[in-house]
């Protein structure tokens, strides 16, 4: 099995109250790739400048992560992000966004890429979006994100977009955006009305929602007692659940989609524990699959006969 | 098994997006009484002017709440809460509070009150809930709530009455709040520092969290499509939680824990769907298991063996 994710290739200046970092490697389909690393083959898509060199590949490749889809754009400059993160770390600010090579960017996938089993979207233009989604036609299950800054000034193609998908992964406040609709679960039932049949609504430290068909599946955010970074969460959410869902054999039923809730839970907790990618590049299947195990632990209850 | 609580005894007078009550019957005291309710028996502790009426009683009655420890004090007037509630019904806002006969209110205890297995301090002033936990010497199991005003004006006090009981069951922004930590996970640890065995930390919509030793448990929300009226959830989360142990034979374990989460949640749940106390009052025992056990079936997943 394989999966193809598009999205941004960056650098990124982030400061938090736990330290900062001036330059790290980082970006969308940087966090994604490492965390779907773990379960299946990766292709990155996506272009970077001059900038990105033999030592950003290298971390990549040591996860055997594919990058012949890495798109080198000779005298340009990579994607670049500066934000900064209050005490309470779900209050982000974003000082600095250079596109670089990004601006120009006209997806162009191998042959290996286009045949993807998975394929998700990360938060790029909606027609972008659609412009790999129309070279993937053999994936068997496909998934997008996106953000308010779409919301607001490309609705249209967003919403075109989010219709060829099977599924939409995005913070709760966007489902509420995208629909106009407060109440999450009316929310996600009007996105899966446009055609997805799932929604993963990503809460923060709070954990992350599913809505499949009539049905409703929640976890908590994996408690840790050291939150250094939290850039790149979801993206390493959407990693380990896409990941997962590649690796599946079986059918992608209900069963498979709340595991893969679990192993995005666990990626995204690996990745918030140190900045950028240096938790998750270091990490192993079996640190994985014991926090998976502890997360399972910990939302187990017992029912009881009705009395 | 019986449990009491002290708290208020109120009208209220709310607003949201979804309608508007001019003066209904509320308080802490009642919204927990009249959730556990379908667990045990239970005895509210509290003053109410001559504003208070038959109609009032007739309520708690009705499900068999003991109203013996209702003190009726002549020529007052009883607590009274205005407030509104934005589009965004985690957004609310006090318009007034006129605190009525509860300004002098000198908890006095009848036997079968002092005689409580389970005891419940609502949120009132910490001295209070030191003096209340004196006289119920023989409980099995206590909790308090509080707020960000005791935080503020009587951080002493609460610290004084949280080493009194076995749980504290507050919002997390409290728990942050109380400690100066901002990590939930190390803010818990730090409350059960002080005495107690568990900390409850609600957080509205998203569900709630149990800390009890080491271990971690987490609940979301039950998803509801309509959202009404929001006041009272937290206080029918501590009824349907602290009335689940209560009638609880066995063990206060931590599996008899997180079952008691469930029946919270259930409880805040029908709680929110109507406005007050008018979908709680007239609840079913049934109504309850099914809840349970729907919720229990949105939060299972299956684990994997470790390949």
């Amino acid at each position: 099995m394989s999966l193809t994710v598009v999205g941004s290739i960056a650098f990124d200046a982030v400061k938090t109250p736990f330290g900062e970092r001036e330059r790290m490697l980082g970006g969308a389909a940087v966090h994604f790739s490492l965390a779907a690393s773990f379960f299946t083959d990766v292709r990155p898509v996506g272009p970077v400048g001059d900038d990105f060199g033999d030592e950003e590949f290298a971390v990549l490749e040591r996860r055997g992560v594919h990058t012949e889809d890495v798109e080198r754009v000779p005298g340009g400059q990579s994607f670049f992000w500066r934000g900064r993160y209050e005490y309470d770390l779900n209050v982000a600010h974003t000082e600095d966004t250079q596109l670089g090579v990004f601006g120009d960017f006209e997806p162009k996938l191998s042959t290996a890429a286009q045949e993807a089993d998975t394929l998700f979207l990360a938060n790029i233009q909606p027609d972008l979006q659609r412009q790999v989604r129309a070279q993937c036609g053999s994936a068997r299950f496909s998934a997008l994100d996106s953000m308010n800054l779409w919301i607001d000034t490309a609705k249209e193609s967003l919403l075109a977009a989010i219709a060829e998908v099977d599924c939409v992964i995005v913070n709760d406040a966007e489902v509420r955006q995208l629909t106009g609709e407060s109440n999450l679960a009316r929310a996600a039932r009007a996105v899966m009305a446009h055609g997805p049949r799932a929604v993963v609504a990503k809460q923060g430290e709070y954990g992350a929602a599913l809505f499949a068909g009539d049905s409703f599946f929640a976890l908590p955010g994996y408690p840790l007692e050291d939150v250094r970074d939290p850039t790149g969460a979801g993206d390493s959410f959407a990693g380990g659940f896409l990941g997962y869902l590649d690796s599946h054999e079986g059918e992608l039923d209900e069963a498979a989609l709340r595991r893969a809730m679990g192993y995005g839970t666990v990626l995204a907790s690996f990745n918030v524990e140190a900045f950028g990618t240096e938790r998750v590049a270091s990490l192993s299947r079996d640190e994985i699959d014991t926090r998976f195990h502890d997360l399972h632990a910990m939302t187990q209850f017992e029912s009881l006969p009705i009395p």
